[in-house]
């Protein structure tokens, strides 16, 4: 019985250094441009919307760059995060594979989008900019951001899908107990949100509008900044911290390395910051893992997307991105999975999927919360609906193991917890979810 | 900067006995008595609701009970919980004092109850009892209850406090996505409840309505038990897996003993299981630890009940236990630590209390939730309502220790994390909540 469950580190194995996938693509990652002049992208052209440390991180090649004492002490509130052996769940599927997931819910927010708030937050108070602004779907990165800024002393004013502001009002709650001030978008606040609501007076809102109208206020700030919760390039490299534990800890767990990685992937920070490590190692030659982007059916931009130059935002006003997309004035259905409905890719993970790097599966939501259900019923703790893709992704494997009697082993990128995502399962287990 | 932030254990340090106080008071604890014949419980007279290990350990004096292989094995999924250092808050406070926090908000339900509810499942399995009945407030232990159950293939219903039921419908989520039944309580499908219903028809409910309810059913079936999350010896002998594990993890931030521990107090669960363990050191002369009792001002049991003989229920159906107790028929405010408000406490603390081995002092939830806002804006992680009182106390405290320039070692129980409690937070922040 007394066989190990789960894998903790020590503060002192928080890494030390952020892992930048930039240095290591055997053909390098298209740069952003500038929208006007269609060139590639100049520090000055980011900075009224980011300080110069996070504009640095942005366009860097280098391979490690130093995690700042401060950012790296605020980490130990939370990190390392655990690596947990799934044996309950193995049992209960009856399945020969070994699998294991690394748990991104213990931050205070309950996801991994602490670990790039807190930089993003710190580079900005070096900077002297004390306002920020964001969007936020769900609200794991706005309540992240919230939490971050709280603890520079800044100000956060979050513009969240109206959709999600008015049918989940938890997270609204935790930015607002962090201090942070919440708006649904798109809103009257603004000329991108008025602009918006004149031309689609009942959207319930998306990720690209709320983007749009947070860089409107930031842009119009010279004091204040714009954060982005995913998508660009200093995000992934501050989620690399998952993916360095999530290595250490598998060797204590004596695996040499996983034959299958599962991540969610919406704007994929969740995905670079877990996966990116490993890849390096498959590029060095020191593993093999078979990289599987978890996307959701109804925002499947790797799937079905076109790897092209596009807009971040609905209004067009970033610059542009190389990346899989479905277009800048795409709207979703209002899937759950919130973290996830974005018209586009992280630019870097689309370079890394366009490479064959990894691959990727679209996956509808009933089948991601029949996996949440299964997996809580196992493991006790309930996933975020957004991991619930990953955790849908790797059951198939596991299932198909079972079928072919091979063991491989299966690592699962949990992105977080679903403790504000009850209502989404209540309309599971009472057969009324949409199979979008 | 690189000073340590928390301590987790190995999971082979998790407790292998639980500790139980009854065998080292001073001058015995009073027994339990039948409500027929006052006379002190008889083993048998439990049969009805409880399985025989249970019962075993509720009569029980012997100091040390061997944790099951199967229960320990559960325990790893969440267990050891981490104590942390709260550096950021005592900078907030500007206090002298050296505050450390044991928090129990990692188990997958976001509390301590899941240490009680996994022994309690699994001695009714060893015992053939597939059905449980349970009351829950909150919803905490009967999540709590809903996991464990679900871990050991038994069906579980709940009754739930209306008034909570109704106003927090996230948690009665939980249950159900565990695969738990949840009423409101009371409720038409008991004698009890169609009685009390009767009698108070606009009642928002109570803990001891609900335990009413859930008794009788479980007494109406032999194959049925009754599992209750407080009160009872055997709930306080499984929680002090917390106290023992806090007692290692202090020596090694190098602390030989807190000069103050603050617990919250409802039933006594967590304030049992947190401070039993000190107990006994201060007992046996190694400790001098000020355990405080930090309880609601709307259920003040400890500060403002009568130490007596009375009934765990409304409907007079449990055993007569000697409890402070503000009546069986006391209905306390709807103030939001629904885990808090209760008659009672339970008959060890109330002994303890009464032998003068720990003091109570009381909380009105605003000065809890100003704590509470203050805890999350410092540390990040946002306490449950319940744990809020132990805050506030812990604060006056360390606002005092500033004051005189003091430096007092001050140990807080954290019992759960409040995700599920963000709209009383909201109402706290609003200026809205009522002062009680």
């Amino acid at each position: 019985m007394a066989e190990l469950t789960k894998v903790f580190l020590d503060e002192d194995e928080i890494p030390t250094h952020w892992y930048n996938i930039a240095a290591d693509f055997p053909n390098p990652a298209p740069p952003h441009l500038h929208p006007g002049t269609q060139q590639p992208l100049q520090p000055d052209d980011l900075a009224p919307l980011f300080p110069a440390g996070l504009i640095e991180q942005e366009l860097s090649t280098q391979r490690w760059i130093e995690i700042p004492d401060e950012v790296r002490d605020i980490y130990r509130l939370w990190r390392p995060s655990p690596l947990h052996r799934a044996r309950r769940l193995e049992r209960a599927l009856g399945t020969t594979a070994r699998i294991y997931y690394k748990y991104e819910g213990e931050s205070p927010v309950g996801s991994h989008k602490t670990n790039s708030a807190v930089p993003q937050a710190y580079y900005n108070r070096e900077a002297g900019r004390m306002r920020l602004t964001t969007e936020t779907g769900a609200g794991q990165w706005g309540s992240a951001l919230a939490f971050a800024t709280q603890i520079f002393g800044q100000s956060c004013e979050v513009w969240q899908v109206r959709n999600t502001y008015e049918s989940k009002p938890y997270r609204r709650m935790l930015m607002e107990t962090y201090g942070a001030t919440v708006t649904p978008s798109p809103s009257e606040l603004t000329a991108a949100g008025r602009a918006l609501r004149e031309r689609f007076p009942d959207t319930p809102g998306s990720l690209g509008m709320a983007i749009s109208e947070a860089v409107e206020v930031a842009a119009g700030d010279p004091d204040a900044s714009y954060a982005l919760g995913s998508v660009l390039n200093h995000v992934a490299l501050h989620q690399s911290v998952i993916g360095q534990e999530a290595i250490k800890q598998l060797a204590k767990f004596g695996e040499q390395a996983p034959d299958f990685l599962f991540a969610c992937a919406g704007g994929g920070s969740n995905l670079a910051g877990i996966s990116f490590p490993f890849l390096r190692e498959n590029i060095e030659g020191r593993m093999n893992v078979d990289v599987v982007a978890c996307e959701p059916a109804a925002a499947p931009s790797l799937t079905e997307g076109e790897y092209r130059y596009d807009f971040g935002d609905s209004s067009q006003m970033t610059p542009l991105l190389k990346m899989y997309t479905l277009g800048a004035d795409f709207v979703p259905d209002p899937v759950h999975a919130g973290g996830l409905r974005y018209h586009g890719m992280a630019p870097l993970v689309s370079h890394a999927y366009h490479e064959g790097l990894l691959r990727a599966i679209a996956i509808k939501q009933r089948e991601a919360f029949a996996a949440g259900v299964e997996f809580a019923r196992a493991e006790g703790i309930v996933p975020a609906s957004e991991s619930n893709h990953a955790i849908a992704g790797a059951l198939r494997q596991a299932k198909q193991a079972a079928q072919d009697g091979t063991s491989p082993v299966i690592l699962i990128g949990v992105s977080g917890s679903g403790q504000l995502d009850l209502p989404a399962y209540s309309e599971f287990l009472a057969g009324n979810m949409l199979d979008a």
